[in-house]
């Protein structure tokens, strides 16, 4: 039964529910854990779903938990997906010996190295297996998906959303790796899971794909927050990198720098009320589509 | 240097700022943490300001990163204070043995009994420390405080409320422990805190305190929040026994019960905009007084 879906735990929460669900995945090999949130307006049929794609360290709890979302996603008619960072249990040596390396921290990429390339297959268990699943089983409108993150999560987002054409319909991001081919912690990542050819890096770092595209891919626009209190923006996020790549290929960016904020979920929380709209005018129509 | 206020961490938040903070406590005698976020216009002087009591297990960081509450904080001008649950690193033997009693779970009293009696002043820490510190250097305007929270807190809320007439101006609860004289978490930590003869637990326990009332210390009105899913609802928190002290005494009470919500900070993240409206109303005077 690699598609039975377990329950967790379940709470109500702003008319909704919340719920934390496992599965074991056939494309990771493993139990895999993801939470999702249904609004009310899920008792009506079926509802469009944002994926967000969490950081270094997190789990499928701590958006829920930390980001305020719900209340949005309540008002708006949204439902929310936030699956597990990698996968854990694999029992790869080595694998929780860095918090940016292995255990929470998947990139959201196949791995092709071992000893990662057995497990190691985010991209391939959110795209073919997770969407999939809970477009079968949850009342989700398939077709109007959109996809946010921060961190590796807004890597992710920009990543799989620029590398699957067509499958989600809005993105946007808080303070993400935009450029990790050349930053430590995507070259560590890259070098792990993909190995030492950086050639084999280019389809996995935002900025290049965005400068690989003949034309715009989100003519909406994008929206991506970056706190310049965040002690990673010089070092690992590189926002201008994504900036400079969508002014080449005509792609609309709203890149907004807010003063004294950090990286964290404060910083975030503060800032998902515009994320939620950005989503749910694309999705739902209420902006020119 | 018992004043001493460390700043652990700053998080700009909601155009405020959300701080982690430790000082040595003369009143336990050891570093206690809390937590205060200061809204926009504490900039321009001083606020009034809401105490958040947390529940068994919770330290002075659960409240602010999952309740949702600086949003709201910053919309109605209003600085948040959450102190931890109890002392940590006194030594006491057995203080972690239990999650119910001991660390983490300080009920908001001051012990009499050995072993715990030297440290385990959590009364005394709140009222006569850190409430008169924070008053000297924020700007938290002292004669503006409300006070509420959950569970363990929600009884800490009530019984401070209850036993210091005129300290708080306003005061909600969710989902408190209403009669601990009755239920096991109170017995328990009645027991170890306050020894074994019950009518040492009398002023400590809210439904009781409020019968004691010639009468409505309140008359603004109390608001309690409880999800009717909660698992600990029948067995410890007993709202009934303070509806009926509040209707013997004439005390307003708007005691809500949700069909569905359980006991954690989902529910609490769901209803916390009304809690927030109604400290606002009775601090600031948009309600008669």
């Amino acid at each position: 039964m690699t598609d039975a879906l377990k329950t967790l735990s379940e709470h109500r929460c702003f008319g909704g529910v919340q719920r934390f669900h496992e599965h074991t995945s056939r494309e990771i090999g493993l139990p895999m854990r993801f939470s999702v949130f249904l609004p009310p307006q899920a008792g009506q049929g079926p509802v469009p779903a944002l994926l967000y794609l969490a950081g270094l360290t997190c789990t499928e709890e701590t958006f829920m938990a930390k980001a305020g979302a719900q209340r949005l996603a309540a008002e708006f008619g949204l439902a929310l997906i936030a699956p597990d960072t990698s996968p854990r249990g694999a029992g790869v040596p080595g694998e929780a010996e860095s918090w940016d390396f292995g255990v929470g921290a998947g990139f959201y990429l196949d791995a092709t190295q071992e000893p990662w390339a057995a497990h190691w297959r985010m991209e391939s268990w959110l795209m073919h297996e997770l969407l999939p699943l809970l477009a079968e089983r949850l009342p989700v409108d398939s077709t109007r998906l959109g996809v946010f993150g921060h961190s590796m999560g807004g890597h992710g987002a920009l990543t799989l959303a620029l590398r699957h054409p067509g499958r989600f319909r809005s993105l946007s991001a808080f303070a993400p790796i935009c450029a990790p081919t050349r930053c430590p912690w995507g070259r560590k990542a890259f070098s792990g899971y993909l190995g030492p050819d950086p050639a084999a890096w280019h389809g996995h770092d935002a900025s290049l794909l965005m400068r690989a595209r003949a034309d715009a891919p989100y003519p909406q626009g994008i929206l991506i927050d970056q706190g310049l209190a965040d002690k990673f923006l010089d070092s690992e996020l590189m926002p201008e990198a994504f900036e400079q790549a969508c002014a080449a290929v005509g792609q609309p960016l709203s890149l907004r720098r807010h003063a004294g904020y950090d990286h964290g979920y404060y910083f975030i929380s503060t800032f998902m009320a515009d994320h939620i709209a950005h989503h749910a005018r694309q999705l739902q129509g209420h902006a020119p589509a």
